[in-house]
């Protein structure tokens, strides 16, 4: 999973870029890049570690420009080597470029592939140097970036939100489906896009609206343009964006995900009501859905768990025989709170089963009574192929494990999923829109040896075929 | 503020002590250090920096032993430079020893100048070098450990709880009045002091009791002895540790420091109830006493800020003429929680009230119908002296203002600071075995210029006569 | 300028590789880059920095693999930027290459251009990546590393000397006039090839023999391979590497370079004779000239000038009003030497005249009655295209002064540059066989706006016409 | 072996010191350390590493004052411990102190013991906190700077040069019998003292004179002061300082290293000359000496080795079994110059014998016919007990091995070191003010267990009796 932003302002724009891949920081931690255009010509500077690590004042003061892109990364493909650190940077006759991407591509191969058969080279592992040579070369012919968007959407399969440089404006485009999220915002004196609405809140910007499925937007100094590129008989949101990716302060598609998650919360009780003594989140992740919890049921919401909050990327953990101690170094459980209760504890998602398992155990040390799990997604069955950095199908727990075998597991004294029928409601939105392939196995579009739910889709001002493939019943 | 250790274990203490000071951080980001000794000679590394910054593997493989002192510190006296970071080591007599210690001499500059009258030097500004130097005159002149403690205490005034490493053993004791913690654990295989029982939890080792006022322990690999070298007719327990300080998982003196805030926010409700539709904490040091709020008023616990999560130490703030919005950088108001909302902000404390007016400018910026600030601290009037690092009287908002004034000054719709009487019942102690000083403006010893209240010491196995000056009316 | 190295091994070649690199950082002293192949994949690591600042024992141990390519670099083309640090690697059809490159192209501009109007994107500024593409295109075509290299040779104009590595192989080639150097050597259980053969001292290595200008070179575990892709009427081997740039341990071309300096010193006497007391090398660059001024003439060597050791990369300079005193910094006048004295000072070149005038204004200082100044170079009056990083004509102090104008200017008591003559002399070849471009102003091969004396060029196995242009009367 | 500067100057000192020390880095490359006075505190900055490395434009900036001391150390005695990095800081009596020190005492452990027994603690293991203490104690008293040196030079025992920075003011002293240099130099506005001469080139300063043994210098703004404390009946210089240790541009109570050197290479010749092709220094230490050999015999001057210029410290050096080969990666033999040749190899000195070995061997792998090794030194025959880093008796070959078997036992043709006789000569000073204690055993002071010739003090202005003990016959 990644971040990304694009600014065009009035006067520079790294310090902002900078803060806005603070705010997006939690779409990926492991390095971070920025690229700026002064008129003249790009700067750039990107390197691994959390934001507020890679660069400093004398750094953000030799990015120059009034035009910038920036990235936040955890990788999906790729390996993990400085190469692919993004924004990619490029120049294609005698003009510079940079281009940043969230998503992960589903034909990444066979189109690395068409372009090495003319002789191509690739410096990178990425997707987003693949997505800079399907540009160049549709700009070569035509020198339209609506056309060069238009053949990345003919050609790309899989999820991708883009930011691209072009000198002194900045294009974004998002998948037909729209599965990763990109919205637009006013700042004071220019416009920007970015992954997050958290983003824009960052600047005290204006939210203006999410960039739409298909949609081509460019922002320069004169503004805002946007051409929408083609148009999807339906749409393939990411559930788990709403579940746990995003901040739950952000608003995704229309929707404040504290809301959705609270009313998951909400449904969580309904749905699997006890009786308790207080409602505990796994911090942080199982707040939101914890106050819902709290709030239908009346029992009161308290931590049960302190969480350090100083844990940097280079603190070294126990080895690996005191791992399942190692969770309380982390997190603290409230024995005061706990000792001779009953507890509801309410995280986002069961994954591996390995984490939660051993979050009770340590509550169970501290002489709880009973130990409720509840958990704000439907039970994980599926791999995600779509850029959400999750195990293979094995590793999932719930992937071949009946609800009773997972509360077993985790040692829990009772366990409940909210129902996929929940999470719709929650979300608000038609189950047609949702990817819910993580929950159902079915995709919104095909995938070698899944099963796919395709949506048709229109390019604007053609009658394209979809090259979506037909549904694959296997 | 500081957090301090002493371990003395079968195996290598210096990664369970690391555990120790990431789990005691919330004391002191500014510096850390630890000590260790192997049987033959002392181990040292210091810096700069949080626990994870300073200590990787290798240094920590390096710092071999059995025994070991660490420290973190957030400076209170001396200036912030390498000499005075803790624990300080020296040599003398040829043996070597460390010491690490929290609190603040109040006569420090008394003791400093009469060892320099017998020619002594000193090479650091910290109170822990004074306290060597007791400790080792005292050792040179009698040679027993207790008599270099009683010396101590009969000379030190302030507040000081202090381990120090004397080759195989460690030893730890508390200043009279017990103003800052420190607490006794059992490890799997040994045994430990530190400040906070969350420390005991990190190792998940078992919490045994509180180190009494004026006791001194010596733990080794034979075990724990205790000597109570003072008895006090009173106590003097600082309260901000229960109100902000202390980790909120924390057992300090046996109050669990999130129970004591929760009351403290069911006694807020119930001095001062508003009709609202959700209860807010400002993360993290309101989250307790918000819950309580939330409890007894049945208002829905829900965030009304967003605390972003990735803020290391080198991040860069935006300019001076940018801090007023600058605040929504770590703090993100959610406007879908709060746009035409009465809401209650629990904080635990108003110093200066320029972060509260900030915090409620942005909350009012997202169309907040009404703000009532609720406070876990009664106003503060009057500084520390015994650790704390808070700003002159001239700086405390309070010290001069009227609840009302404060109101208008930070933009509530209404204001409430919980009572002095409501905390000290939170708190669950008699008043005379707290330290209300920074609340009333009366002391628990003297201090120059200051009301006191002091208690009187008899030192145990003697007839000492106080060392603290009579109550000063003035 | 730049240092290359390529080794194929029994065991791993990283620590080999890094050796070499040592011994070649003279050629370059900004940035360093190690790429291994250990059967499956590719190993890399690069940055800016010296050798043992850029690497340590961890990286070198991750750096797996029994064949390895290596870079030294001083850009000469494209910025200071990370991305330029070489070696550079690519994939391409599944398979994963590295190339790194001493040289520079004359038509680069041209050669990108050609490959952008087929959409290829360039992801960095050097000549490499444009080497790479044409070896990549060609392989496309004939998945002969042969061709690849011969339409290499047919289409790159200027200097090259470079390593491929292609899996488990490693080929290098040199430019069909042999401007820059690289040679052959023998390890204990495996071949290499590097820039020079004090590389091949470094592992203790037996030295083979030079790549033959036009010459590909395949080394693998299968031992060494050779084809001669073109043949040349004449040589263009770069007369600065003798005179200054090569080690003068090193032997290029079947010359020791110490001997050609040596002869080039004697030279310097006999052209220009003077009665003096001592003779003194402006350290390090004149040692090697000065011993043979001294052996020719029967003055004493003895140092005028002590270089100080110990300036690293970060030292500070004083400031630009300091400059004229500041060589003394690095230079120390052994005034005990010089004063009253009569002394030869042996430089290897006399470029802007600014460190000449500098040096014989701190030996005139120390009182010294009479200081002659002997150049190891002849005057420098033109500018260096092929990889040589020199000013520009104007900046040249010869480019328009006299040898009169130029002792003036720097304050000699006498001055005299070798003849153009005794250089060839000393270096023992035919004039025709030199690139005596700085010094004549006329080059081996066409350059826009100079003048040139190219070599014609026969490709081996066919045919094909030089694309050398004609001889450009201007 | 350390290196101390004292400045005061109208500006600021921090640059100056900075190059001094620079200038002064052969003297100790473990740690470097400033320390300034602005007129109302103390500033410092110390690490570990080289001065270029420890020190940056910022912190140098942040070291302001017109009066400041500066330390570069190898460690003597003391562990390489952060603490020890000197100058050593102190506050004493609200006033602020700081110390440096090169030599060593050879009562550091009689003298500690002496302050224990009256409480004094000590935080490092260094002889320069127990000269702060002895100045400390005695300003105490009598408030005298001239008394405290007083007391220090009847006290300390051992070699010691000294600067004392006591807020404006920079003390100097030497100890009565001159071992360590220092000199003083007049800087365009202000005073210095330092170790050697060539620091006061490095600051275009104008060299004085060399500091009297067991005179104290006390510079000013108001200029230089000076006081003889001590006359003793004898010196007792360092002959090492001539022969390795200092640099060969410095200027040493009265001598020009680089003549002293250069005079003993010739004494090399007359005393055991040979037939040989050339004369070629082990670089960097055997050069001054070679040129003087060459001179006396009129055999070319050529560089048989040449050492590669770019090891920093963190150069990886191969492992043990390869360290035979591994001295060529230092140092290349020109097998150009040395193959079927005679060649005379001129060091410095032998100390274990290893490194002469290794040179040795790789000279004759070139092909070399023989192999005549000239020393500079005397045989080394017994350890320094005042500073110099030297091994332990067992560990020196001449200790107990023939010029013969020395000869095979590194493998050379032949070998010749130095006479003492010669020695003497060439540094032009009697034998009794010349410390000879690694070449005879015996000592200018007494010192445990070995032979002593010790000089007597006389205390100016006072009757006091010599403390250094009875010539010590065993």
């Amino acid at each position: 999973m990644c971040g990304i932003v694009g600014i065009v302002d009035a006067g520079d724009v790294s310090i902002p870029i900078y803060y806005v891949l603070y705010a997006l920081q939690h779409r990926g931690q492991e390095s971070a890049g920025i690229t700026t255009f002064d008129g003249k010509k790009l700067f750039k500077y990107k390197d691994k570690g959390l934001v507020a690590e890679v660069f400093n004042e004398d750094i953000l003061q030799e990015l120059k420009g009034f035009a910038g892109i920036g990235h936040v990364r955890y990788p999906t493909t790729g390996e993990k080597i400085a190469e692919n650190i993004q924004p990619f940077s490029f120049s294609f006759r005698g003009r510079n470029y940079a281009i940043a991407h969230n998503g992960n591509l589903t034909n990444g191969y066979t189109l690395r592939d068409e372009f090495e058969k003319r002789g191509q080279i690739f410096s990178t592992t990425t997707d987003t140097e693949i997505i800079g040579n399907i540009i160049a070369d549709e700009l070569r012919k035509s020198n339209s970036m609506e056309d060069a968007v238009l053949a990345c959407m003919k050609k790309l399969e899989g999820s991708y939100s883009v930011v691209f440089l072009s000198e002194d404006k900045v294009y974004a485009f998002r998948d037909p489906l729209g599965i990763r999220p990109l919205c637009i915002g006013k700042t004071k004196s220019g416009h920007m896009v970015c992954s997050e609405s958290v983003a824009v809140d960052a600047l005290n910007g204006k939210f203006i609206r999410d960039v739409r499925p298909g949609e081509l937007i460019c922002i320069s100094r004169d503004g805002l343009e946007s051409v929408q590129i083609t148009e999807s008989s339906g749409r393939g949101h990411c559930v788990f964006e709403y579940i746990y990716f995003a901040r739950a302060d952000s608003v995704i598609d229309g929707r404040l995900v504290y809301d959705v998650r609270r009313k998951i919360g909400q449904a969580l009780h309904l749905e699997a009501p006890v009786e308790a003594d207080l409602v505990s989140p796994v911090p942080d992740s199982g707040i939101a859905h914890a106050t819902g919890y709290s709030e239908s049921s009346g029992i009161p919401y308290r931590e049960g768990l302190i969480k350090n909050r100083y844990m940097g990327r280079t603190f070294i953990m126990p080895t690996q025989e005191d791992r399942e101690n190692a969770v309380r170094i982390k997190l603290n459980p409230v024995k005061g709170h706990l000792k001779d209760k009953s507890v509801v504890i309410v995280d986002d998602s069961i994954v591996r089963g390995t984490t939660s398992r051993r979050i009770i155990n340590i509550i169970r040390e501290t002489g709880a009574k009973e130990i409720h799990m509840r958990v704000g997604s439907p039970p994980l069955k599926a791999p995600c192929y779509l850029g959400v950095d999750m195990p293979t199908r094995e590793e999932l727990i719930a992937s071949d494990k009946s609800n009773e075998e997972v509360k077993e597991s985790i040692n829990a004294t009772s366990l409940h999923h909210v129902s996929v029928e929940s999470l719709i409601n929650a979300i608000d939105m038609p189950a047609e829109d949702l990817c819910l392939g993580c929950l159902t196995g079915v995709y919104p579009l095909w995938i070698k040896g899944e099963k796919a739910c395709p949506r048709y889709l229109d390019f604007v001002g053609g009658t394209y075929q979809s090259n979506i493939k037909e549904f694959n019943e296997d």
